[in-house]
């Protein structure tokens, strides 16, 4: 099931319009390609709509914004979503200061995003306001963990419901959900969290297996957050003595390119509940 | 002569001038230390005139355009033209919306380019406004093809007679021309499709090889070209089990590091019609 | 002594704000991670105050500004001076252009710098006004060699007096002096200066390591001076045939993520005068 939907981006080539942050978009850009996806990227008020129109997903990512993108994101959202496109937020930084937190929550007022992605900290926050990030990692005392693992999928449950979009918070545990099942995913590893950008990369290329996969939402995305993780896995089978953050970033990507359905299959780690 | 090229770059270290796409920035910036030059980036208006009055080469690349950065390129272009530097066109995603294609159409109506690089579907949209593109990719119904040849080399010397410029089509295969020759040039694989930027990195690349040999603009650009095709083949060479596009980025920039004259000269695949 | 700097970042993990250039900014993310700090980077004037308030230092590297970003490096500066936060200047292009030196010599006279860290041109330029620059990079006439090096100790120690700040210097010798004493650094490799960003990535390294170590500023910025310059020895002996600088960058960075205190202490070529 998960290997068809890395199957399908790449005989579907999904165009994926990206307006993310200028720190990671590069990653972004290359993992879409690996995973079989094509990226664009375009933050520019009057050229979003242009660009959106020709995409079938659109990636928000406010990890950078800025005025003129945070219009970009209002636009290209309107008219990404009346053409009736994949829709993804990825809250970046949400909690951590008043703009980022009020981007993230009007555009979700306005938008029907079909999935948001973020961490634990940054999707709390988007619920209840009552979160707290530390700048853009997610706080120790959210952390989902086997203790609090209960509690978290019913939550995760909850913003879906309330939302209509798949709600994914990655961690050492990941959880997928829409309103009825929740994917717990512990694929990964704790290195991940030392490169710059795995989130946003995921983001990417969740965006691409939605716009991929239409009648499976829930398990296109568990696909993408299982292959990101089993990526980490596979690239840090091949380090090699001396290897660290920077190498591992390579790796990672490399992996998902060289990522079929079977080993995707064979590798996810995952109970639904 | 190709190797010459080469040689005149590593021994006059032009600075180029990029107002160029925050996607692949970094990398073109890499490459051009690789070949030897020196990077440069500013796209801010009032910053650019100065900036580019110490180059000797000035690369445009619309890939990720706004506003403020179109202003740029028109203020830092003239400034070139007026001081006789190299002045380069990539048209990233004309033809993908109206701005761009606006914008690449305004800047060649205003400026005399040395070159103009992009993908066959970016190009024809340049040509005559009826090209096709697949965001930033070409699109197949475009691709120049041994079939297409014959038409394809005489489509580029008009374009070339017509705007004065070096034109450069990049894709299987490539095509370098002015107005009385075309470069047909078979290097590169196809694999270089999936790495983000292998065009944008090319024409920083070619700024560079073009500001070093002012009196052979024609055989710079398509040194730069074979270069860059070569450095594809040599870089995959090196790719082992497990590999993939990320890896197979650094080993392209580490390819075009290590070439020289000779090795340039034997691999360059290439007639002139 | 300086050993123990990195323990303290790797203990301490200070979140460090970077309003840095878009060429760079991912690998200056990466090292810093590597280092053990936590990046985040915000632009945007409306974000930037709230950013800064929950991190432990600011870097300001304005090697792409823009009108937005300037306005944004005077707030961001600002709030993070009330709040007693570490604060580095790195001048990017200082001389190179009107709106680079005016915009280093403007946050120079508002804010009280805890360090400057920029190439001999640049930080020429901020004492005096006189010096030049080639693009980005130090122009010859000024470098620091054994044979200017006591007059070169005298001028960063008097700008370290009149400033108040930390005064680094890299090139061939670095120099890393406060009013009373300066660390010559002979650390490094010449092929470090074909990576774009050693510098940008220096200089975010160098805030996570004065936030971290408080009580000892000199020799905190020493310390990261001596991590980056032997960083890139150990990734230059890593470094195969066919290799270059694309794959150097990644080593380096990977050196800083396994470089412990004891490889630290022993690998430092310095001496103070």
């Amino acid at each position: 099931m998960l290997g068809k939907c890395i199957d399908n981006v790449r005989k579907n080539v999904p165009l994926v319009h990206n307006i993310t942050n200028y720190v990671t978009v590069n990653d972004v850009a290359n993992i879409l390609l690996a995973c079989g996806g094509s990226p664009i990227m375009s933050d520019e008020p009057e050229d979003v709509e242009d660009i959106t129109s020709i995409c079938g997903g659109l990636n928000i990512n406010i990890g950078t914004l800025n005025r003129s993108s945070i219009e970009a994101m209002h636009r290209a959202g309107r008219r990404a979503q009346e053409l009736g496109h994949v829709l993804l937020l990825d809250p970046v930084g949400a909690g951590a200061s008043a703009l980022r937190t009020d981007t993230a929550v009007s555009l979700m007022d306005e938008l029907s995003f079909t999935a948001i992605r973020g961490n634990i900290s940054e999707i709390k926050t988007l619920a209840s306001g009552s979160g707290t990030t530390k700048g853009v990692d997610a706080d120790v005392a959210d952390a989902v963990t086997e203790e609090t693992l209960d509690s978290s999928v019913a939550f995760v449950k909850r913003l879906a419901e309330k939302t209509g979009a798949v709600i994914a918070v990655t961690g050492a545990i990941d959880l997928v959900a829409d309103a009825d099942r929740c994917f717990v995913i512990r694929n990964g590893r704790p290195e991940m969290g030392k490169i710059t950008g795995t989130g946003c990369q995921l983001s990417g290329m969740m965006t691409a297996f939605l716009a991929a996969n239409p009648d499976a939402k829930l398990e296109a995305a568990a696909a993408a957050v299982c292959a990101m993780g089993l990526a980490g896995e596979t690239g840090w089978s091949r380090m090699q003595e001396g290897d660290g953050n920077s190498t591992y970033r390579n790796r990672i990507i490399d992996a998902i390119y060289n990522m079929d359905a079977k080993t995707l299959e064979e590798g996810a780690k995952y109970e639904i509940r």
